[in-house]
Order: structure tokens, then C-alpha cells, then sequence
């Protein structure tokens, strides 16, 4: 079955607001087997008109957003049914609840805010608890002078606020009684991996297996292998995954690093702490982002400074001078220094040169090196990584490679 | 001119990825006077063949994104060239690029990677600093077979980090050779008030200037008002918005707030420092995400738990048991023990409820209390916000509050 999005909105195309509306109904459509084939944006207005022509005999389910409200750029209704030939009729039951609604707040019953109960014939209302302007589904017929049939229409609000209940009550339903039992869908994460590594690695095989239809997405520091199959297909590619990449496969379930380390943490018992010199608080931040990180994060600290690495770490000011503040010796003192100074049970440390300034021709900018020590557990462990990326996406992926480096140690203690 | 953008993704689509390229280029070209007249999201795969077909003879120029990398489902290169009959040809430059970039960074050079130096005859190289994949700008030919020209195609990278400085440095430079002298745009940046208040405040006096075109921005803790006019209207709507909030008006140079204050911080050669409870790390990662800011930032501490407000910051646990961690008088400690911690001549400390869990009636969920202690400054001053909205959003509006708190110190200081 296919399925349409159109966003009418002037603002979106503006850039004054961010159209979440396609992310979210694509996420709400996973879990029927349905995907959005196709998405326009359009400003409000007349090229609605277009936009809907251009559907039928190419979409089974068109969902437009927008152009349903009182003003005179809001004519989703009418266009639609002049299109399909179709008189339109006040409904008495949405006139009631208009009326109610606008006295309710005191506000006057306008002209403009009638023409909101006005229903093309043959069409059913999708009551809107959140506002005034009703939903409409109307559903395929014949296109007047062009032989073709419409596809299933559904004319929807434009506030998220008044489109997500509509959608969950009384799109999603009639959705799912038009298709039949559907493929899944499956989001493998992996860390610490390019995305043509992770490609050349797999997809053989995963075609090989018969799954219709492999992605890729590359994040920085994380790539995302995304498998469509049967439930079958889809538990074998999840062995393939674990199998060929036991190390870097972290999540199929959608979480983030940080979600999965604290997790970890969580169930183990086990306290972290952080040093931060050049990711500044980032790797604080994305454990604190985790809902319940107080279990598992007591104190963190930011030592941007060398004086700060000695004071608060501990990290001797002679070792700063001799190997540098950026170096594989620095990074494993401010691990042990953190260890001590927290009292968890492991330290991630992390110095680098996030830039634009401060490289040399041995230490260019980009380059981290990131420590992590662990109670009882020996010498700390550094890694070294160049991410020659600009400041922001360098601070996220030396914390992805932080963190990572904390998951592959906590997973052997599981 | 008519512009139009294609999004290529199945991400997108899926909903996995938020599309914010819509939004961020229909910002970009406002400046040139120019706007996105339609804007559709397909799939990786062949459906960007009819979307190409579909614009010749409608659009005047076409940004494509995505589908330039390395990975059998990215064939936008592919697709243009055999629409417009256009052979490609392996680009010296192009080449070299990416077997030095892969070299760099130990990867091997697949044939995959070199698909990417394939460009169509006729078409200029947008470098690619960021990435591998180059974009491409294919000026208007006949279509063959058609009778119809191609419109002007700039065709980009889909992540962000390689898209944003393309567009900024290649695209929106050729975009301006072909428009007109355009009206200027000016965005004024204002903290601490709701969208509302201020389009009270000012739209009248704008408008009676002449002003052809208002827009209104709301942001976590932050409203930006977007104007449109002459330099002489940019110049008084500027002198208008200084006058009318003259405390909440921070920029109108598109600085972030953190912008704001490591630069005041820089002028008057003061240190800052920042103990967190509730934001964990984010206002110190907002704070060095500024290039310059180890010149304003030596350390900052993240005390998540009670004992570490304590340990860390001197924070008396009998006070905390006596008025609660979550509470003016913590705040006011934690912000009185982080400037002897530190050092630094300003102190911010943060303590409050993210949620889900947590909240009391009395201190529900979404309250936070921000306090600010200056070396000679007597007394910290504590403010109290309650912002009712999720985890994430609630922690960017208290590192908002607490940046502008310092922000509004430091300006009486200059």
C-alpha cells in the first residue's frame, strides 16, 4: 500500500519551524508495515490543488496536515472537494461543538470559524478534541473527468498538538483495518566503525538471507544498518550483527550510547565518573540525559585548565609539562586522579584538541586521546583517536568514543 | 526565481532522522530574498529519477540532498547524468581528495569511495572539506528528449556537517549572482520573555516604520524576531529593540547566548566556573563549545548527588537535609562553595528537577533554581523557574536561565 504526506504550511518552508510531522507519522506508521513513499511540502494556498491531482493513480493513502483552520489561506476542505466533484454540507454535530468550543472561551462564533463545519459529501468527521477544525476522511472514488480514482484522503490539522491525537484514535485504526499482516523493521547500532566497513561486512549476506531491503545511516561516531524482513529474517540479521561485529554492536532497540552505559552501569551496580578537558561536559551531559543517571552518576568534573588537572585531579604539573596536556600520559592520570577524586567505580578521561586553534604539526587539531580506569582494575587503558571534524561534531564523537570505551569493558563484566 | 528542494532519505521518511535541512536552508536564502517554493522527500533508491522529471520547466534552481556517498542505495550522481545525457568522467582533484582523506585516516581506498570521483561532464565541483562526496552544480541544459531545460541542480551531501559549509560557502554565493540587489534581514535575539510579550511590544512600532516582513522564532528560553527592510529600517528596528528590552536583547548577530557571555567574559579578563546539579554538564558544554573559551574557563564541577554537593562544594549536609537539595538555599551554597572551589571570578550553580521522576507538590517536576555568587559580589543572587516540558528541553531552558543570569551581571559590568 502506498502512502503520501502532504504539509501544507508557509512556515515550514520558511524555516520558521521545523516539520516534525513527517518523522512522527513515519514512526507511527512502523508498527502497521507502512512506510511514507513520499513527502511534499507546500505553501498554504492554491498549490494544494496541484499536490493532490499529482496523487491519484500514484498513492492508495494521501494524509495531508495543514489548511483546515478559519483563514482565508486555509482551503485543504474545499479544494479537495471541488476536486472530487463533491457539494459541500454544514455538519450539524461540528457546528455544535464550535459553537460550544468558541463560548466556552468567550470568543465570538465568526463566519470563518462556520466554514469549519462545512463536509464534503460522503466524507466521515474526525472529531478534533483540541480545537476546533475537524478532521476529514474521505474515502477513494472516481475523479471526475479523468478516469483515475482517488486515493483514501485523510485531512488532518496542522498542530502537532490536535494532529497526534487524531492520528493515534482514528487514523492509525482505520489504517490497520486496510492492511494485512506486514514485515518488520529493525535498527542495528553499531560504534566505532565507517559505513562502507560496516557494508562491505554484511550485506552480502543479509541479501544472501533474502531480506528485501538494507539501509544505512552514518552518525557521527555511529553507524545505523536498518533491515526490513520477517520476523525470522529479522532475528537472523540480528545474529549476523552480534556475530561479526560482537565488539561494536550496541543496540537493536533504538538507544542511544549513553542509554545503553548506564544500563549497564545500572544493573551492575557501578558508579562512573568523568574528566573532562575537551569534550567541556558533554559526556556529563549525555549520561545525565538518561532518565535515573542518578544511580550511577555521582560527580563529574570539567579541568579545562592544566592548573585544574592538578588541582582537582591530581595530575602532576611536571607530567603535564613533560608529555604535554594533550597525551596518552595526561589522559590515564586524569582517569586514576578522577578514580580517587569521585570515589566511583570507573573514570573516563578525555584531552584533546578540539580547534579551530591550539594544533601542531605532532598534535594536529582533532586529535584525543581517552583513558579509562576502573577500581581494582590495573593500569588504565588509552585509546587515541583524530576526528578532523569542526569543534561541535569533534565533542561528539571523542564522548562517543568515550563512552564506547566504557561499554566494551562493562560488557565483559556482565 | 523559483527554488525547490529535494530531500533524499529513508531515514527521513521512516521518521529515524528529523529532516532540519527544510527548515535550516528556507533560513539561508531568505537573506537573498529568495524562497522554497515546494519541497519533497523520497527514498534512497530510483524514486529520485521522477522527482528530477518532475521539476524541469516548474523550478528555476533544484537543491538536492543526500544520495552522494559511497553506498549503492546513494545514485542522485548516477541519475542526473543519464537524465541529462550527461557522461561521467573521473575528476583528477576529486580523486586525489579522497584517496589523501582515506589514507589519513588508515581506510582503504574501495571502489565504492571512488564512485564518488565520478562528476558529470559539464559540471562544477563543490568541494567537500568535510567528508568524502563532493557536491556538484549542473547549470540548466536541454533535456533531452523533452524540449524542456533542466533548471539550475546543486547537488549536495545529506549530513549536515558537510552540508551547512557547502551551502554557506559555494551555493548561497552562486544563488546571489543570480538574484537581484534583495532587502537585508536582521534576526534580534532576545532572552527570558515569551513570543507573545514581544510581538506586543514592538510589531505595532515596526510596522509603522515600513517594515515589509515580521517573523517570530520561539526557542527554548530564547524569541528571535526576524526583520526584513533597507539598512536604514534594520538600523532602527535594531535601535527599537535595544530600547524597548534592553536587558533581554542579547544579539543580533545570530550568537548563541553562550556566545554571548564567553565574549563579555573575555573583554573584562574574568574567569567563570559552573557547578551543576540538574543540567549535568550542559551549561559546561554549551560555555566550550565556544572556540576561546579556555581563556574564560578553567574548571567546572558536575554534583549530581547530595554527597558530592557536599564533598566537592562544601555544601553542608545539614542544610540540604534541612531545606532540601532542590532549593534556594543549595543553590545559593553551591554556587558560594564553586567560586572557592574554582578560583573563578563568577560562580553559576543549578539545582533542580528534569524529571520523569522526582517531583513533589510542592517542588514538581520543572522546578530549578539558579544562583549566582561573584568574587566581591556579596550575597548570590538565586532565581527560581519552573519549565513543565521533557528531560532534554528542560535542561536547555535551565542552562538558558543560568547564561543569561551571568549575561545580565557581566553587561552592567562592561
Amino acid at each position: 500500500m502506498r502512502l503520501e504526506l502532504i504539509n501544507t504550511g508557509t512556515e515550514l518552508l520558511l524555516g520558521s519551524t521545523v516539520n516534525t510531522h513527517l518523522s512522527w507519522l513515519g514512526q507511527e506508521m512502523l508498527p502497521l508495515g507502512l512506510r511514507i513513499g513520499r513527502q511534499v511540502c507546500i505553501p498554504d494556498g492554491d498549490v494544494i490543488r496541484e499536490a493532490l491531482r499529482e496523487t491519484a493513480g500514484r498513492a492508495d493513502v494521501v494524509l495531508v496536515t495543514g489548511g483546515l483552520g478559519p483563514t482565508s489561506d486555509d482551503i485543504t476542505r474545499e479544494v479537495t472537494a471541488e476536486w472530487l466533484g463533491l457539494p459541500l454540507e454544514e455538519d450539524a454535530g461540528v457546528k455544535a461543538w464550535i459553537t460550544a468550543y468558541m463560548a466556552e472561551r468567550g470568543r465570538p462564533l465568526s463566519e470563518a470559524a462556520k466554514r469549519q463545519a462545512m463536509v464534503p459529501r460522503g466524507a466521515e468527521v474526525l472529531a478534533n478534541p483540541a480545537g476546533t477544525a475537524p478532521g476529514l476522511y474521505v474515502p477513494p472514488m472516481a475523479v471526475p473527468g479523468t478516469g483515475m480514482k482517488s486515493p483514501h484522503l485523510f485531512l488532518l490539522p496542522g498542530p502537532p498538538r490536535e494532529l497526534k491525537p487524531m492520528v493515534r484514535d482514528q487514523v492509525l485504526p482505520r489504517l490497520a483495518a486496510m492492511v494485512g499482516p506486514a514485515l518488520g523493521m529493525r535498527n542495528f547500532h553499531l560504534a566505532g566503525l565507517g559505513e562502507t566497513q560496516v557494508a562491505e561486512a554484511v550485506e552480502g549476506v543479509l541479501t544472501g538471507m533474502g531480506i528485501p531491503e538494507i539501509g544505512y545511516c552514518a552518525r557521527a561516531g555511529e553507524v545505523i544498518v536498518r533491515v526490513f524482513g520477517t520476523p525470522e529474517q529479522l532475528a537472523a540479521a540480528e545474529m549476523l550483527m552480534a556475530g561479526t561485529f560482537p565488539a561494536q554492536f550496541f543496540s537493536s532497540k533504538d538507544e542511544e550510547l549513553e542509554q545503553v552505559v548506564v544500563g549497564l552501569l545500572a544493573k551492575l551496580g557501578q558508579w562512573v565518573s568523568v574528566a573532562e578537558s575537551c569534550t567541556g561536559g558533554l559526556v556529563a551531559h549525555r549520561l545525565t540525559n538518561v532518565p535515573g543517571a542518578s544511580a550511577v552518576v555521582d560527580r563529574t568534573f570539567v579541568t579545562y585548565a592544566n592548573r585544574a588537572k592538578s588541582e582537582v585531579l591530581g595530575v602532576p604539573a611536571e607530567l603535564i609539562a613533560a608529555c604535554g596536556a594533550v597525551s596518552r600520559e595526561t589522559a590515564a592520570a586524569m582517569a586514576v586522579g578522577c578514580l580517587a577524586a569521585s570515589g566511583a567505580d570507573h573514570a573516563l578521561a578525555l584531552t584533546g584538541i578540539a580547534g579551530p586553534g591550539g594544533g601542531t604539526e605532532a598534535k594536529p587539531v582533532g586529535t584525543v586521546f581517552v583513558a579509562l580506569a576502573s577500581k581494582g582494575g590495573g593500569e588504565p587503558v588509552v585509546g587515541q583517536h583524530l576526528f578532523r571534524v569542526e569543534r561541535e561534531t569533534f565533542k561528539r564523537m571523542a564522548s562517543q568514543a568515550a563512552l564506547d570505551l566504557l561499554r566494551r569493558r562493562l560488557i565483559r563484566m556482565i
